[in-house]
């Protein structure tokens, strides 16, 4: 790949903490070297070109050269789309209101029970098409709008199809703990006992998920509750993420270190406490900063305070149709760096690296390096600091995943 | 055009102010005849086709048909970007800290100065096919990063070769008045002779623009300066738009409605007395709802009140290089129902009908209607409230302008 005005990535297989976050290698005229789907090289150009004879070249016509974004935290199995609700939102209803009134979650719930497997798969593609033109070339996608066995093991079949007939990397999460459903609000207990004794075993023995996340909230699972979950997950060899501190500060992110989970999610309401625990149990915070601009809550998480204690924090769109209907990594950067007042080197490295090691992906994707799959976005824009300072318009030109060319804007 | 799910459209030749902003026509299955660039008629499809043989048709595949946007408040005119500036002032650096330093509007005239006709033409027309992919139709576009004769000329001369080449129509405004140049800081009457004596008159003259903007705030023109420029312009027969009460409560809205501006635009410190005046007046209030988020301001337009105390608001991008990178009017509508909790009716009237009207044009865009020019936006969604539902993608799929597709996604 050639013709780039810049190159811009972090750098290594481990989350990069704290101050490292903003630490780019940022090469002017920077090129690289692929063959069969790996990064063979990287330099400049004109290094390259007396090192290799090209058999194919991409030309970045005066852009940027970016690694892939990994995308580590969305919910895109879905088949109705909740409009209404943005609308009521706007004129004062809140999250805990709309999900009291059988709203949120649970209508989304009631639209993925009735869908096809066919049905799902069409949308889920729509989404995954739109992921790949806005740069996303790894993303985690939850289940976790079923809440039956037999839903959730449906959505969790669907994107094992969907894996096989795209191009983007998919790290498929089960999240049968998403929210009480309506036919077991009054008992609660059988429903953990659903998702520990038949799910999990279920969704481990097929392989159908890598990870195990829960919505630990106070209008969704207790504490306890999720530890219970989350220790048989664990027990049957998942991954764990967890869902914590989104709207009340229960505590939800002592648990994730507790547990050693992968990731801590939200974490608006995070005290020094959770952080303190997530830093020294090395959980990588996923923030999803547009999520309480969408809600229209106040409380942010505390993404500037995270990278100054010295954590590996990772940006994502949270995309769902309820909370957060928004697929673009761009965006978030920008709002990372509006919200939380992130460097655009620290919003690529959140949306890249950080995001990868979170998926136990580092040694594989999130920069540009020998060795590492050949995930490459081209932006049409002069550096990567368009990536934040330009809002609203999609800055990627091309997408190549594993060396081949996956999306190109003409 | 036919294939729709629904076609909406605000109603109307004049601005639509208070309650009405919410009142579209909604058309299940709508379909639009077109004769010779004009709308010839609306209504269901089936009695369309019944009624009209027509010679080329356009699918919108199930998608949804509106008025094409009308961007009221625009800066495309410029040939450097400030991602520094951006970078800076996420780190904490204020709007008047950057201007005091000499950066701000300066920096973009050091580059508009040094630029080439030539250089500003290629720069344009790129932000043109961008408006024209997300959508925009009509864009009122604002000199004023000249702040000389010849360079605001140079300026104005490069909208009008635009207009002359591409299709979307432009409303070019002269804005002299953006800014003290350096060189005249410590002169500033001098530099309001200049608008006044010379500038002014040869804009006029030339017929080189339709209005007349001020950026009238503590940090720029005073009042008394500002009502000198606008009389004087209004007295060579252009029309007024104001910048005002953005950074400060100046009143600003009061002179507006004195000297009957067309529109009165930001309003982020607007009073109740200014409210009242621009109500009295029939200002057009345009608001820019993403500034204040891109500059990290705390302080909003009041969008709901001025609603509700029955102005016809119009919603804008303020698309410029330093304190709004964004061209697309869906992501502004998003932003006005998130932050100002309008309805999508609302946002879609003020980002056509009511914007069209603070231009003059209300009887000839801004709505679906017979004997309007075709100017119709396809939404690559099923109803028009995923205008304000989704983020960070342009549900745009196609661009009619006077009847001709001018952009298509294929």
């Amino acid at each position: 790949m050639r013709g780039a005005r810049e190159l811009a990535t972090p750098l290594g297989n481990e989350p990069r903490a704290g101050r490292a976050m903003g630490e780019l290698r940022a090469l002017d005229g920077g090129a690289v070297a692929i063959h069969d789907g790996r990064i063979v090289d990287v330099g400049p150009e004109g290094e390259l070109a007396t090192r290799y004879a090209a058999t194919a070249e991409l030309d970045a016509r005066g852009g940027t050269l970016v690694p892939g974004f990994v995308d580590a935290h969305t919910h895109p199995v879905f088949a109705t789309t909740r409009e209404d609700e943005f609308e009521l939102r706007t004129r004062g209803a809140t999250y805990v209101e709309i999900a009291e009134r059988g709203g949120g979650i649970l209508s989304t719930v009631r639209g993925v029970r009735e869908a096809s497997r066919e049905t799902l798969l069409a949308r889920l593609g729509l989404h995954l098409e739109r992921f790949l033109a806005l740069g996303t070339t790894t993303v985690e996608c939850k289940s976790g709008y079923g809440l039956t066995l037999d839903d959730e093991v449906k959505c969790l079949e669907v994107l094992a199809e969907a894996r096989r007939t795209q191009p983007i990397e998919l790290v498929p999460t089960f999240l049968g703990a998403h929210d009480f459903p309506l036919e077991f609000r009054t008992r609660k207990r059988e429903y953990v006992d659903l998702v520990c004794e038949r799910m999990l075993p279920r969704v481990a023995e097929a392989k159908l998920a890598e990870y195990c996340d829960v919505f630990t909230e106070t209008i969704a699972f207790s504490l306890d509750e999720s530890r219970r979950i989350l220790e048989r997950a664990r027990s049957l060899g998942l991954g764990l993420r967890l869902h914590v501190d989104q709207l009340t500060p229960l505590g939800g992110a002592e648990l994730a270190a507790e547990l050693g989970a992968a990731s801590a999610d939200h974490l608006e309401h995070v005290s020094e406490r959770g952080i303190e625990a997530l830093r020294a149990a090395k959980v990588v915070p996923v923030l999803c900063p547009v999520v309480p601009l969408f809600l229209r809550q106040d409380k942010e998480a505390p993404g500037r305070r995270l990278i100054d204690a010295g954590l590996a924090v990772a940006i994502s769109t949270d995309f769902n149709p309820g909370s957060c209907n928004l697929q673009s990594l761009p965006e978030v950067m920008s709002w990372a760096a509006l919200r939380y007042r992130m460097s655009a080197a620290e919003c690529l490295t959140a949306a890249t690296l950080n995001a990868a090691c979170s998926l136990g992906r580092g040694a594989e994707i999130g920069t540009l390096e020998v060795g590492k799959r050949a995930d490459v976005v081209v932006l049409d824009a002069p550096n990567h600091r368009h990536l934040v300072y330009e809002l609203g318009r999609s800055p990627v030109r091309a997408v190549v995943v594993r060396g081949r060319v996956a999306y190109s804007r003409v």
